[in-house]
């Protein structure tokens, strides 16, 4: 029934890609492939801010590679807000869905600037030369944060 | 003193490549982020396995776009076990850290048939191209779960 009432709402939902896949799947497995794509993000944006900050060398190669996984993973998390998907152990607001046009606003703003950083990075040979486009995608990062995830 | 016991490790692990970042968190934050990599592939994996059972129709730019997110993520998986990472809330077995050289071909084996898989499916425009490597890709995720998870 809830599966069953889950697949309705995600064919009416504007957001979702992949619908026949996500269909059958439960909103606790969204939750958890959402925390997975957030746990895989986290990962890397930590080690190009302790560069950022002078508390790692600056690696190039490392802060490309780490700015191209984050800049794959920021197209794929609009994929991990399957309508339905609202209730249970997530943080997510319903703010996400309720106004879905300025979600996306801000999505589409995490794939810009990830985008960009990864362009940036590739001839960057400074950290000084990756610092603005970091701290661009931070902000990025917190315009989402900051409206659609509670605290 | 157990953050400055695992840097230790890591220290003389010949798996991690980026020593330094990891180097300053917990094991059960690798363990986390650990499972998110592997949310992440599973997520992607399932609708590719749908279009080859006949479960959903097969779809070429959905099925590159999984497979290429699962090929991205087989290169991230290996800096995902962290020597000092095999306590806590996780099925890795010991095998990892103690077979690495195992460990570590089998790791291979999988990012080998992602890599391939995603050459293979930019050119196959029926589900039947696509069949036979992603039963390798199948194969080479077995390898790993078999040997290397508890149950």
């Amino acid at each position: 029934m809830k599966k069953a009432l889950l697949a309705a709402i995600i064919g009416t939902s504007t957001l979702l890609a992949s619908g026949t896949a996500a269909a059958q799947v439960k909103p606790e497995d969204v939750i958890k492939f959402r925390k997975g794509v957030y746990q895989v993000i986290g990962w890397h944006v930590r080690p190009m801010g302790a560069m950022v900050k002078g508390q790692m060398p600056y690696d190039q190669a490392e802060f490309v590679r780490n700015a191209e996984i984050v800049a794959m993973m920021s197209t794929v998390a609009p994929h991990a807000f399957v309508a339905g998907s609202d209730k249970g152990d997530t943080r997510a607001k319903p703010e996400i869905w309720s106004d879905a046009a300025g979600f996306k606003k801000v999505m589409d703003g995490f794939q810009a600037e990830a985008g960009k950083l990864v362009q940036v990075a590739k001839t960057a040979t400074t950290v000084d030369q990756v610092r603005g486009q970091f701290g661009a995608l931070g902000k990025a990062c917190g315009a989402c944060h900051d409206n659609y995830r509670n605290k």
